[in-house]
């Protein structure tokens, strides 16, 4: 096929400062990159500052779509890589920007959709986000280490344009099935939480933030498909429904 | 050994803006690069605009060191490569900057002196300043190419510091020479070019430049060591002289 690759997605998780959007644009468009999601950003859209320091990339802006929170501006992907300072003790693999610009390409292979998920200037992805992305980039730094927004873009954005494309991965999807979307394994979360807080397994209310977000990091990691969705829906609905007819009975 | 391998330093030609020296600067000490290089900048030195865009790295524009021009700016060093936009009509070696990268932790294993030469905001290198180099090295882009100074410093900076060191290279220089420094090869040339305008060689004015300049890259191209050099000094000598003892006989 010499249908070109599809590049990833880059998702602001609210961004502070419009001027580093333009920036994060600019760099974008160097490296063929095209489409822009940012998730309640701290500033009124459309904005003047990253208008300007978007200079030729203003295309990219126009395009961009606003989302309430992660749940939404996650939704559509397939794969989501989450950029994240060095040290964070999550239990989560982490890629470096050339490991992590191969995994986009063999993912947009096998026709899935794939983005990269950038944190606030000051203060990164929270810990709930990244429960929703499977895997962790760190860019590796000397000692000192004071990348911005717009450069930590660049860097993700030049090696996925760089990366020489590998043969497919041997493992390609099944006609039967494909893998979920976030949109569904979010559904499946909060099916599986209403049903965890019914039942009291969540009722320790200083803990529950952390079990859950330990329980959607497990979900996570196994790179579940649609049919296992389905099937694990279905799990938790019937264990709910013997639930309460015991209790009834 | 485990002493570290000698980063390149960083020589900006004709920067235009102070800002620009200042994001350089930072962007080189995330990546653990220190030496910095001033060839003729079109601003007052020190810079206020500088130190503040180099938040954290002051320390690299305060040990900064000024030259009047590419001569003195390249003086000391053995591996000079230059960084250009796409299509430069040069018949010079064009690296990736991941093989610059490979390149330069090669020389500095080998003891060698490097640096990475930088144009203007707008001009970028002039050809004079190209045949000084010993490779080029273009940053690949999209069709849309506008990256800024600091940028292409912080792609190369970023290059070099996750380049994974390779074996030394086996071509060990010898005890008994050693590669030339750019103010050798400088010497020669100047030495050269007055000789050939004495003998009227270069006697028109018009294609003098463009003569020059080839006659550079061909020497260039060879990497010459020190030993070579005295040698064609020699031959340079001789020559003339044996020219003036015949006119004289």
């Amino acid at each position: 096929m010499t249908t070109p690759l599809a590049p990833p997605a880059v998702i602001l998780s609210h961004p502070q400062m419009g001027e580093n959007v333009g920036a994060a644009a600019r760099a974008m468009k160097n490296f063929g990159l095209a489409q822009l999601r940012l998730i309640a950003p701290k500033f009124e859209w459309p904005n003047d500052r990253a208008q300007m320091l978007a200079s030729g990339a203003g295309d990219i802006l126009q395009t961009a779509t606003l989302h309430a929170d992660a749940a939404g501006g996650l939704a559509g992907f397939n794969l989501v890589l989450a950029t994240t300072a060095r040290g964070r003790d999550i239990p989560r693999e982490v890629l470096t920007p050339a490991e992590a610009a191969a995994r986009l390409r063999d993912a947009a292979h096998r026709g899935l959709k794939t983005a990269i998920l950038f944190g606030g200037e000051r203060a990164g992805l929270d810990n709930d986000e990244i429960s929703l992305c499977d895997a962790l980039i760190t860019i590796p730094t000397a000692e000192f280490s004071s990348l911005n927004l717009g450069q930590a873009v660049l860097l993700l954005g030049y090696e996925w344009f760089q990366a020489v494309d590998k043969t497919p991965a041997s493992e390609l999807v099944t006609n039967e099935t494909r893998p979920a979307v976030k949109a569904e394994l979010l559904n499946f979360f909060e099916h599986l939480e209403k049903e965890l807080d019914d039942c009291g397994f969540l009722r320790n209310a200083e803990k529950r933030p952390s079990m859950v977000r330990n329980i959607r990091n497990l979900f996570q990691r196994a790179a579940l498909t649609h049919q296992e969705i389905r099937t694990l829906h279905g799990i938790v609905a019937e264990l709910a429904t013997y639930r309460q007819r015991r209790k009834k009975g």
